[in-house]
């Protein structure tokens, strides 16, 4: 029976390490703080020692790390997955990293005869624990493939998108496109307000239309409550505008939205709003 | 039974008044052009002469005009509504006009003992067709209330919204985001496919989570084609940022984005793309 | 020898009024409020009773109202030019003003049989005083080569653009650019002092080069000293740029970087600058 | 008598070297390409074999190169400067590089006992021939001081400004004010001319005022030929204004003007301008 490791057990590790075990996959987890692995040893998981113990364990290993510094110490670090493994198997990185990054682990472990999928997400929180969440891989075909069901298990889609990369590149596409609708949805809102209208209306009227979508519908009370409990951090989307504007650059893309859209959230970042939800980027923008 | 009148019957009116008269509703229908007539009385109406007449003899007039001038001249021209109106009884607007214009109206109606209701629509030709159009109504609640089983029979949903002036206002905020929408969408598919990603896939992508809308799915795929056939012409779509932009200026309400996005549908008019449907922005925005 | 008359002695009317009666040019001088005409008649001029009677008594009547509103009371009140006007006589109206009210007054003078000028000026007080304006003349061109000798005693430029309406949109196309500059003077001037650079270091080198000119000169000490003393008031600006866009709108011209610069301005204005100069718009964006 | 060295001798570095010559100054010059050394010598300057020889034999050696890749060339590699310097011996640095070059660059030589300054210029090939560059120097100060009599050869204003980085953070700055003046320039000439206006005129109205200025006088014509002759490169004005908004990143200084006139410089290195003068971002913004 296929072995799956699974490195990382934070706020989005956890619940879906815990969906492949609640499943029946046979899965050996890992966390830099052990503390967090018991509950899914509780579920039926195996605690592994080391990313190098786990990768060297498992035919397929996953890793959901904080960022690409953690990514990139997981991998390279001492104890490694770097040192286990090889033999073709598997490693799929689901953080969000950069393409430098990714590019460099996917060198590295295939220099050691291992494979590699960048599987980058799309969801927070609520669907990580519903396993709904979308999966944008690139790299390794064969590998995808083989993973299928265990992606399955903690995604509602899945894509294959390519060479390393291309799912980050996905990424920042759809993230940028987010940051642009709840500008206007922002803009509109507050320009509604001032005019006289319920905001309470404006959202009713949006969800009742072509425009309606999931976003809206989660992030709209938000501006009407002026409260912002970080589902998705504003400074986490304005690095994500700054480089789909750098990406822009370096491909020879004009962005004139988008741009005005990244100095908006920038003035947000600098107001106070860094660590709120995106959604707090109204706070700057109905003055 | 309470009688109905329809004015209007071009693309919008013709498919709300043959719903009227589908669900069993009493409807005198006039066109300036009264060949249009002939499909709704084989399907049961009854052809007037002029609005003045309809207007006279209904509990009831709607009309749904081509735009501001036709609107007036259909209100206020000869054999018009205001020569006909009187007696409490109900004139409806459902055209999309400008505060002045609507509420220019509205005085003339009540001061002849009229009562006027504004109820411009959100949704275009199918959602006419489809009975499932969005009515931003306001002015005289009790005819509103009175309306309410006929407005229920041409949209699927209706917001009553104040003094009139304010049905226009709630438009003009939905169109305003829209045109945030679509031009971060194309911003974004352009990105997209300059770094190498499927302009389908992408599409697929943001289908497939929090972002997910009918727009997306509407437009999208016009896009890829690089075909627009027009259901909401570009053109209009730049008047109502145009005025978006002003209201904000008159309101205080800085727009950096809509006003970014204005500026963007404007190349895009200038370029040729006026009368094509909105999302022929995407042309001048991917270069 | 000819006589010339001057309606309204306002910050600008009354310095240049001067600088006509000490160049030895009969003057008669009118002002809503009478008391303001004693300087001008000490200088050796002579007070006339209405606009009317100064216009019936001149060869030439200059005038230098608030805005479009006095403009108009001016011409067409009670007592007024048009009353006044006739026989050939010119009138130089030397205000701000809009093109609807220049083309109004332009065909009411016209059918009474006077001439008309429109010639709004470049400058503000001090350029005023020492008679240094640039002057935007565009109407008759006849009476414009006649008021020569005088209008190179108020100003040290002027030109003749064609028919009436030209002159005011000069103006708007030097204020629009005017606006740009001063903001980019500001992003600039903001960039450089959270990077570590002395503000008047900044200055100093902008002065030194191809980008050296007056008006960062004039502003740029108001930046580092965070006082407003005003010249020209921010909202004065922000009304020019909202027209520049408008006539941008109107004529197909996109305005990516004026329309962001509007919106600064706009942000400026709401947060409580509206009444300082148009530097004033650092304090939004050094936030 | 002081030795100096100059290294590199393109089109800045030509003039420079000249100047210097000329004034009187004993200079060894040295460039990749021996053959321009030639016209030099001729007027009296002596020819070295390579940086590290130049370096080695002067008390101050200058250095005017291409780009960041060039500069870094002749510092680190075979035969270069830190090969020849030691023992207190000054280099000075003229070339436009960017922050992490140029503070490589002034540790490697403060280790191996040298003095470095930075000192890039603002101006053309006009002001390098007529010695009336701006020099925005940074680093070490007695260095600054000691090579005064040569920097006011080549240029008619030094600045010193501290630290090794903050004369190219004044170019950025600087740079990006000037891009933001060129976007004002063109879109007023554009709506203007649009509107009915003489370029030629609008230029003549600029240039009687407050906003008058070389860069306009200078540009200006090109923008009513419809010729950009290169002076500055349109993509390295675009390039410095994608560095000024990512500086603005990093220190959390919005900048919507800027972002806006880097968009549109973009579109312009797009749509086939990359290499005419800065200018020709007005061919895009006309439309």
């Amino acid at each position: 029976m296929t072995q799956y490791g699974f490195l990382g057990l934070g706020i989005m590790g956890n619940p879906m390490a815990a969906n492949l075990v609640r499943a029946g996959f046979q899965v050996v987890v890992w966390n830099r703080n052990p503390a967090k692995c018991a509950p899914l040893v509780a579920l039926g998981a195996r605690q592994g020692g080391s990313p190098r113990e786990v990768a060297a364990a498992c035919d397929i290993t996953f890793a959901m790390l904080a960022d690409p510094a953690a990514a990139s110490e997981v991998c390279f670090g001492p104890e490694g997955v770097l040192e286990g493994i090889g033999g073709g198997r598997g490693y799929i990185d689901m953080s969000t990293v950069d393409d430098v990054t990714a590019r460099t682990i996917a060198e590295a472990v295939a220099e050691r005869g291992g494979r590699f999928l960048e599987a980058p997400v799309s969801g927070t929180k609520k669907p990580a624990e519903d396993g709904t969440l979308i999966i944008l891989a690139a790299g390794a075909r064969a590998l995808y493939d083989e993973a299928a069901p265990a992606l399955d298990t903690m995604g509602k889609k899945r894509m294959y998108l390519g060479t390393v990369g291309q799912g980050a590149r996905m990424k920042l596409v759809v993230n940028a496109i987010m940051g642009g609708m709840m500008a206007a949805l922002c803009e509109g809102v507050a320009l509604g307000q001032k005019g006289g209208l319920d905001g309470a209306e404006i959202l009713e009227a949006l969800d009742a239309g072509a425009l309606a979508n999931p976003l809206f519908r989660g992030k709209g009370p938000m501006l009407l409550q002026g409260e912002y409990p970080t589902s998705f951090p504003l400074k986490h989307m304005q690095k994500d505008l700054r480089l789909a504007v750098a990406l822009g650059d370096e491909l020879g893309q004009p962005l004139h939205c988008i741009a005005a859209v990244n100095e908006t959230f920038k003035r947000a970042r600098m107001a106070g709003h860094a660590d709120e939800d995106l959604a707090a980027v109204f706070q700057v923008i109905k003055q």
